[in-house]
């Protein structure tokens, strides 16, 4: 980061008073710390609290069971930190504690959207002060404290500050799809730490799909007996999840999937289909045609005493019906349901599933839950206390609150589709040029990161969630102001490790596949390989190389992450080279031996290759990137010697650099376009040197995206 | 590895009958292989089975829910290797499958030690099929066969090979400590998971210590609510762990250390004490008074109750008392207890531990278990079915098998003592210049290694057991005479990588932990410092640093990793160059890299202990390894322009290598020992040149060792 946006990001994010005695602790108050989310407020002051071996942590006010195990947790994680061993238990004088938590009450016994999640950290050299009206926002500002920890060769300490904070948006939610790969107990827990961490607080867990039914009916139990591949939670687990989410403040929300995304739920119930069974469960991935039969009162009958006994073990008030992707063909084939329709007067099959709908609602607000569902469920018969769920756009939910519907938005949020964390920060629930009133505002109620589930493991699932997520997560927190994408960076880096000390296996899982893929040790030269490319994107996967929910997740594609943080710096570089016209000095040597790395990593790459088949779908990469790195040098050596390449250079090395970046192994190369920045420039230098100098950058910038068209 | 030791391994553990008609298959035939452990016999053959996405296995003869659930997680794994997907379930046709396994039958219901665990696995070019007499037996070579597999330009394959293999003690055990530092239940399944692909068939459980009252007893709760700080395993956890043990044909027997190590009990039960209490749980580490009161009565009620219950929750034969380390103080200060050994004359401690644990053995005879328990129960009293477990070595083995004793060898095999590998691997359970006869011998069952639990958490427990483990796995397995080291240590590292498909962490946590020691994702330089370091040997952690059972085990020592490989390959590095006399040329280039890489890194890495107090105690480590490169360069700057040092190098630079050889923050350089060699080599120069060439090498040695004492 430049010291331009490092000033910048300050003057956004904090707001800081430098009264004249202050001047000389300038350099503290312009402290770069690595929170996220940034909280509303924040005014870092002179001094620092030293975090020492007598650290100790009061309670004064309320304080319950769940306040104490997360001060117990958060100091054992102190402790992991800075190797001090504390003495157990509270402090015995609360003015001699290091953190004093003042709490007013419990808050609500069951996490709830209308949480009171605020509170306020005073650090001064003395002490740290955490005030919270609820127990939820004390384990909020625990966070934050966690975050505030530096270290120097002083000592470990928390700067001096004045914090107020409180969320945006009421509901920030991670869905984990544990329908279509299931997903442990202990990823649900581990990644349910993360979220606490990053203040995320809805667990939004997509249990039904057409390729499993992953949690035990007692009412009806061939649904996950026949439906799961005997992988699915028992009840007993699924207590332990609400309560261990519970515990951290974070709402457990189910989604039972319907009318469509129902197969597996009609392996062992085929007379609910709209065709004739027997079902299996689906293996593909993609949309598929079976759905309930809206027409049947069996089915209304079914779900009343299903979704009794679900209503009954999850506490929470909200219950996802899912409602996406129903395409109706089913029903288009069925004479039964279409005479149904006719005789109803239900025009399509929007209409039909709105009868659906309708029923469902009925159903729920008799066992006292609110029903929520993806944006087809919108119709103008849906009752008003329903929550529409959008996965196509702010627009989308804009729309809803004009008609009084509460929503919130995944749109945007889409994990799984690989894109960088960038394009996820920069998506808001609200557009900044939205035309809502406040009240049509207040129904927006915040959004929430998708983890779909068609490629990912329990080895893998960590890497796809975080961690992009915290930058999702600082999005639904932080005000709507907090948007500088370098600075977000900076701090996502901290942050990530962070998420390292509560178990999560994104980082420390890559090399362990790179291990397995290569079968030694020495994984070097594929590091090198992985750090420039990313899993394709969208929904490129599968397309190329056949795969169903039983496939290996063990390939090259998933020990890749997305948002390489490699080409990213190689980005910086090359914008640097180009912002120091004429003379093109600044980072060339940095530049170069990148390249070199490039080039010269092939060999040792082929010898890899040549022992694991697993990787020879793999084996035009090397060859790839060491074209790469030659046309880059080459680009170096023309503008070094300030002469201009060969007549056909530019075509054959933009032709070269096309035919690099068609993925390969279902990954690409994500340095192509500062590549082609750098060839543009190297071929445009004698037509450059008759513009202006401070348009040349301009001028290869768009050379280079026209190319690309 | 050599050559030569190459081709002398192949000889010792494989026996290659080589025809006339094989000649030409002689490169095929003198294959090396990573089997660990190493089978009774193994025999290879030209030609291969290919591994393709066709794969598939099928079960003649005998089958039961046990093989098959084996077969599917070993096809499994065997899909994330290759990355193909094989087609669910069993082959429809035995004589299509690429793995047939026929088995006779079940084998016992429970694990036993008395268990057929023989197989035999014959793969041509059309199949691998693997015999067993029993469905463990089939197990253990399901594991060989995974070992087996080998990839190249061709893809992947099983060599055709031919295998008969057997155990060569029935007894191959890892104790797991969870009294000191409690371990969860996932941690325990990983490690039955690896302990199964290297054919180890006990969980020795340390259920009961000083610290820590670790099982759930629902006769006397007390002992597990009061003795536990809350970490305890449930009893449907026990059964659940005994269930995925059995999967896998290992056994489980629970350790209840007693009448010392007994602390923790005594919180809940002060009145079974041989003091009066009350007692807390024991926070430190060590040998500590509080002793069951032999003499009392109650105390036999109380343990009938105690062992009654779990009796019926462990199925294994053998209940382990513990025994050890009572040193009696509480007894030498109870008049009671003096009256009482006056009355029944009891002349010493160890007669009246005698008298405790006939009293033991009538409750377990009773309930039908079998009693064992560490040395220092042999007594004359001692009844002739009770197993001795041998922390003092073989010598004491021996002398209990020629009481008539059984006995099991855990000396030499203590693995929490960071010993390397080696150390571990020359220990056998029989002396070879035993003088014991064949009935005699088979009373020697085994061993096993003990991961005692001072110093290990969750986070570190796999690293401080694996690969090491592995190695000890072979010793008890494996004919005697397979003692190669070079070769060993060539199959360990295989081996190691792929337990990290069963989800060990031994590898992968360690960049995480220096990940958060750094904090920071550029840890190149740690790593440099930490490949050259081990944590301090045998007991002495902890002698400077003082630590309890509640300290942070997430210091630099707790990354650092026994038997490193960097000092191995260094040390390699220099013999190479001893054995070059005169000319010294060998391996000149790479010893001078590393050596300049030792001197470098010490830039970096002061400026990550700036960062990080916790690396702070650790900040002697980049000086002295600066000064160890520099006198490594030094010497070969000498050996370069083959001139003498100065008359005090030697002695100033032994010196430094002195200081630099004492434990800082724990731990200790490894690679002290190749540069004294290197030291005295260079000094030693130009008094060689009178010596023949021939002694030059043992004469450095020599002189090396002599400088040492």
């Amino acid at each position: 980061m430049t010291n331009k946006s490092f000033v910048s990001v300050l003057l956004m994010v904090c707001s800081i008073s430098v009264s004249a005695r202050q001047i000389e602790s300038t350099k503290v108050l312009l402290r770069q710390h690595h929170l996220m989310p940034v909280p509303a407020s924040i005014h870092f002051l002179p001094g620092r609290l030293a975090i020492n071996a007598s650290f100790a942590v009061a309670v004064d006010g309320h304080t319950d069971a769940r306040l104490e195990a997360y001060i117990h947790r958060a100091s054992r994680r102190l402790e992991g930190r800075t190797g001090f061993e504390f003495t157990r238990g509270a402090a015995t004088d609360p003015q001699q504690a290091t953190l004093l938590v003042q709490c007013k009450g419990p808050g609500s016994s069951v996490p709830s959207v209308r949480d009171d999640e605020s509170y306020s950290l005073d650090v001064s050299e003395k002490q740290a002060l955490l005030k919270a009206v609820t127990v939820v926002g004390a384990l909020r500002g625990i966070e934050t404290f966690l975050q505030l920890l530096e270290g120097d060769r002083q000592g470990y300490f928390i700067p001096a500050v004045t914090i107020t904070d409180k969320p945006r948006f009421p509901w920030r939610g991670l869905l984990i799809d544990a329908g279509r790969h299931f997903e442990p107990v202990e990823v649900i827990k581990r990644n349910l730490d993360a979220m606490a961490a990053v203040k995320l607080n809805v667990l939004h867990w997509h249990l039904t799909e057409d390729q499993g039914f992953r949690i035990e009916s007692k009412r009806y139990p061939t649904l996950h007996q026949l439906g799961s591949d005997g992988l699915y939670y028992t009840q007993d687990q699924v207590r332990e999840i609400i309560a261990y989410a519970g515990d951290r403040g974070i709402r457990v929300m189910p989604e039972f999937d319907m009318p469509g995304h129902a197969t597996s739920w009609l392996v062992a119930k085929p007379e609910l289909g709209s065709a004739p069974g027997p079902y299996k469960i689906e293996r593909k991935n993609g949309i598929f045609e079976p759905a309930f039969d809206p027409t049947r009162e069996e089915l209304y009958k079914f779900l009343e005493g299903f979704f009794a006994e679900m209503a009954q073990l999850f506490r929470d008030e909200y219950m996802h019906i899912g409602g996406d992707e129903n395409e109706g063909h089913q029903w288009n084939k069925n004479p039964k349901i279409q005479a149904f329709m006719k005789e109803k007067g239900i025009k399509d099959n929007h209409a039909l599933q709105a009868y659906f709908n309708q029923h469902l609602s009925k159903i729920l607000v008799r066992l006292g839950k609110k029903m929520i569902g993806w944006d087809e469920i919108l119709h103008p018969d849906l009752p008003k206390d329903t929550v529409i769920h959008s996965w196509r756009g702010p627009a989308s939910l804009a729309e809803a609150a004009r008609k009084g519907y509460d929503g919130i938005l995944s749109a945007g949020f889409y994990i799984d589709l690989m894109y960088p964390t960038w394009q996820h920060y920069k998506i808001d629930p609200v557009a900044s040029d939205n035309t809502l009133s406040e009240s049509e505002l207040a129904h927006i109620l915040g959004g929430e990161a998708t983890m779909w589930g068609e490629w990912v493991s329990p080895e893998t699932i960590d890497s796809r969630i975080w961690p992009r997520t915290a930058a999702i997560a600082e999005r639904l927190w932080s005000p709507a102001s907090v948007t500088d994408v370098d600075d977000m960076y900076r701090r996502l880096d901290a942050v990530s490790l962070e998420l390292e000390e509560l178990g999560l296996t994104h980082e420390k899982n890559v090399d362990m596949m790179l291990r397995r893929l290569a079968r030694t040790k020495e994984i070097g030269p594929l590091k090198t390989l992985l750090s420039v490319v990313e899993p394709v994107k969208q929904y490129h996967r599968s397309q190329t190389h056949p795969a169903t929910m039983l496939s290996p997740l063990t390939r090259l594609i998933d020990a890749a992450t997305p948002d390489s943080r490699a080409a990213r710096e190689f980005s910086e570089l090359v914008d640097g080279l180009l912002s120091d016209a004429p003379r093109f000095r600044q980072n060339k040597d940095t530049i170069k031996a990148v390249l070199m790395q490039w080039r010269d990593v092939r060999p040792a790459l082929d010898v890899l290759i040549d022992q694991s088949p697993i990787l020879r779908e793999a084996e035009q990469l090397p060859k790839d990137l060491l074209e790469i790195g030659n046309a880059g040098l080459e680009a170096m050596s023309y503008l070094d010697a300030d002469i201009p390449p060969p007549v056909d250079w530019r075509t054959s090395r933009l032709a070269m650099l096309e035919q690099a970046s068609k993925p390969k192994a279902e990954v690409e190369f994500a340095i192509v376009k500062p590549m082609r920045n750098l060839i543009i420039l190297a071929a445009e230098m004698p037509a450059l040197k008759s513009v202006p100098v401070s348009q040349w950058k301009q001028r290869v910038l768009t050379l280079a995206e026209e190319k690309k068209q």
